[in-house]
């Protein structure tokens, strides 16, 4: 089941970069752990990304969990 | 009593992923104790769901409860 | 006067969920400073209680005061 | 003139209340800068006072507010 | 032009109250790289700041550059 | 192809102000990873340039991205 899979092993990656995609796949899951129905989701998706308000919330949520996962890898120095 | 259940007895987790769901926990835990009639729950859960804004925001506070996780098991390094 | 009441000594609590509820106090006493008629708090309470738009914005709140009440208290470790 | 009041000469507080205390007036304060009409901002906080969401906003704010507050002080310990 | 001025050669500042003023300018300084025409933001201006939740959101804003300023200040001790 | 594109190689900056740039540079990004049409993101950013509710939230963001950008440049002290 999608809800036993294992997504995150590990806060460390290579690059920014890396940390960056990371961040973006933790606000997914999140809500994915949330809204648990695949076509609900991309129904709404099309609804948001063309929305400047959830763009920039979303961007909210990215630029937190960067926060954390930039941390954890001591900010690539 | 469910108001006395003892639900937050650590937050160290064994991997990251638990860290996830420990914060998804902590977030619903939250609205749990400000609205107590599990029912209201269940009924407001069902329009939200489906609301990206309020999914985005949930996500939001999911992604704060992770930093207090993630930091108290050092990142799991 | 309730305004001179003491209410936040320490930051240290015993147990993580001694500091969840915490950082609800922390939360609603902020609400209760700012809007100081306890009816009107009542009746807003309410309202919002069946809100999930504000059950998650006070969701958020709480998650940045336990943050605070966590780290002040090394986590728990 | 008001605006060159000297409001903040440190951060430091004598007990955790204090700090909450502190907390909420760089809040106000933040407000003041930006809309400097007292008469403006008095109408402005009957309209909010009575508005969850604003109050819970506030309240984030606060709660962002002591983050600092508490750290500057090393949560009083 | 505008957009090569310097305005921000450091993070630090004589006293917490400076540093606030810098937290304030740091949060204008972001919606003038978004919004470059001053006319428009000068009209805008007139809008929010008679509108609380603006307002409020606005001091979000600045409590979150404060902690960095602070920070950066090792928070004036 | 744009998704591959490296933007991001390090968080460190030799000032404060291009760390500002950077910390707009990844809010940026991070909307443009969501809303991958440049048409319509063109076209949502005519409109969002103009609300003052959205300027803010935008701000928010670049506050936080900024956060973990100073941190990363020790403030660049």
């Amino acid at each position: 089941m999608a809800d036993n899979e294992i997504w995150l092993d590990t806060l460390i990656t290579a690059t920014p970069q890396e940390g960056r995609e990371l961040a973006m796949k933790m606000a997914r899951k999140t809500i994915a752990a949330i809204q648990r129905d695949p076509e609900v989701r991309k129904k709404l998706r099309d609804d948001y990304a063309e929305d400047t308000a959830q763009l920039i919330s979303s961007a909210n949520v990215v630029a937190l969990e960067f926060q954390t996962v930039a941390k954890a890898n001591n900010y690539w120095k």
